[in-house]
């Protein structure tokens, strides 16, 4: 079968690689739907975390399963499935505490082979899913093809998003800030409206993305970025900065700038990956009472809350896909994701 | 009247100063009752905070009003008050949303002199308090004097213990960690305690202040610090961490060993004003999603709520005070603080 490699900066290629076989009793092989780049893919891509090893990648996908191992109960050959973006029993303690991305078991796709044999990344063309019965949801029939974009986007984006707005706290009522045009930023603006927040000022300086900000519920939208940024979300606050923020994107100055549109006694909800800075100032955070909550997404225990709303239409995050490709021309969506011509890409086998 | 002056390092002195008067129609004089000496007061007394020009020192203080300003509505002469570690006016916007610590118009014990004249300290005689209304809150008398020590833990310490365990989202059957067996350590037992946290683990190496603790609700107590004092807590919550841990000593130490004792989407609430460093460990607080809330506490919202517990007698925060001295022997309050000889120093004028 064809899978994505990444072999190195700005270098990923569609490779011919074996078929992945049952090998565990608890795994199943999924046919690809579809399959999408990540923002978080481009830290690789670009070389800011370097590649080592070439390796298979891409951890967002749905499909429908092929084949499970003896010891699979609640998946079945046939089922429509979502796969969050990382391996989980759903059992553990962990699990059991909502955080299934420090799941005991569980580990990544495409870079953790002690599943029994060679971990599948998402960009391909089938994958083998170990722990089966804790990482996937079935998704009941039929699903329609005008369903995938948003079934794909609970593979990682909206429940992203969904956590960002968690983690801060959101609730009826409240303003705020969203951090981050991306396809996890426009997913926390789905999210904070769903939660009931009232104003929702989302910060993006692309015509495009502002649209679709606007479309998803935000109020306000401010393009100016750094310290304009930040006075212009306090001209909308009295002054007094938001009630909650969330912070989607990951660097440095992201950070900084969530933190300064605050309110005392605000909340940061923060799920972009770290990448500019190992350090948050406690002090400014001890003084204003400004908590940060946040942290990789465990977006598996979120896709059963989230899947009616986007079958219904209620919310629609499938939306963030503006950009859709062929498998073989991913390369191509790479180059685009990374040169902001595109938002997200949804690769079709 | 005299009242306590730090002059630098290791200098208190009680001095003959102006007598306070009323001087912006919203303020009242109060004669202090009893007053204490803070671990946060201790940053100046070891020269880690320089003090500057010498200023009145103290911010925590119980008493009866002795006169008001004709725009006072709420106190009246011959109540006894509690007064909050700062000066707020409860009602502006941040009050109104918990936080006045952040008050628009309040500010701090001794150090500003915003209000119409020298700010007092509250280690003296007698104390102008100004935005009386919104600051000092009305104990219903008689007051007996063996409710004097728990009276004034509520101006500051048993408040920020609560801080620590609200920030920290304690709720029924958790397991929580509290860091640093100080005054608001030991009152943050308490609280974790009062919300229903099953199992208490206390870190402490003082035999009297484990006693304490005991006393207080914890369900262990761990002597061990840094790494060793993490494995304890990972022995005591299977291999897990805690649900919430506490952090009240503000030391980048302590923060590192709170960080590392709560579990993958656990959280640390943190009261310690810190001193010892400027950052905090996002990528590790990301990986696990561990989150950190807290700052200085804004007291005077809890006073009310904790109040009928400490008439009660349901919790008991008065018995952080191990050492009652006069006034006139302040130094000596600082020395025996500063050397660990005392847990907290309760002062009579």
């Amino acid at each position: 079968m064809r899978a994505t490699v990444i072999h190195g900066a700005r270098d990923v290629r569609l490779e011919s690689v074996a078929d992945p076989v049952l090998s565990t009793g608890g795994d199943a092989i999924v046919r690809v739907v579809a399959a999408c780049v990540c923002g978080s893919d481009l830290w690789s891509y670009r070389g800011i975390a370097p590649t080592g090893e070439p390796h298979r990648i891409g951890h967002e996908f749905i499909g429908v399963v092929e084949a499970v191992g003896d010891q699979v109960d609640r998946v079945r050959a046939g089922d429509f499935v979502i796969a969050p973006f990382y391996v989980c029993d759903n059992t553990c303690v962990n699990c059991r505490n909502g955080v299934s991305t420090s799941c005991l078991t569980g580990g990544w796709w495409g870079q953790d082979d002690r599943f029994g044999g060679f971990a599948d990344g998402g960009q391909g063309e089938r994958v083998r899913v170990p722990l089966a019965d804790g990482t996937l949801v079935v998704v009941p029939g039929p699903v329609t093809d005008d369903e995938i974009p948003g079934l794909l986007a609970l593979a990682d984006v909206m429940g992203t998003g969904h956590h960002a707005a968690l983690s801060a706290g959101v609730q009826p009522g409240d303003t705020v800030v969203v951090v981050g045009d991306g396809a996890v930023g426009l997913c926390a603006v789905i999210a904070a409206k769903r939660l009931g927040a009232t104003k929702i000022i989302a910060m993006s300086r692309n015509p495009q993305r502002q649209e679709l900000a606007w479309e998803f519920g935000a109020t306000h939208v401010i393009a100016e970025r750094g310290d304009e940024g930040v006075a212009a979300v306090q001209q909308l606050t009295q002054g007094i900065g938001a009630d909650r923020v969330l912070e989607c994107v990951g660097t440095k100055e992201s950070m900084a700038q969530a933190l300064a549109s605050a309110r005392p006694g605000g909340r940061v909800g923060f799920v972009g990956v770290p990448a500019g800075g190992p350090e948050l100032p406690v002090r400014d955070m001890f003084n204003r009472n400004v908590g940060v909550v946040g942290g990789v997404a465990p977006v598996r225990g979120y896709i059963e809350e989230l899947l009616p709303d986007v079958r219904s239409g209620a919310i629609e995050p499938g939306k963030v896909f503006d950009l859709e490709l062929p498998l073989s021309e991913v390369a191509e969506a790479y180059a685009a994701m990374d040169e902001r011509r595109a938002t997200k890409v949804l690769l079709r086998p």
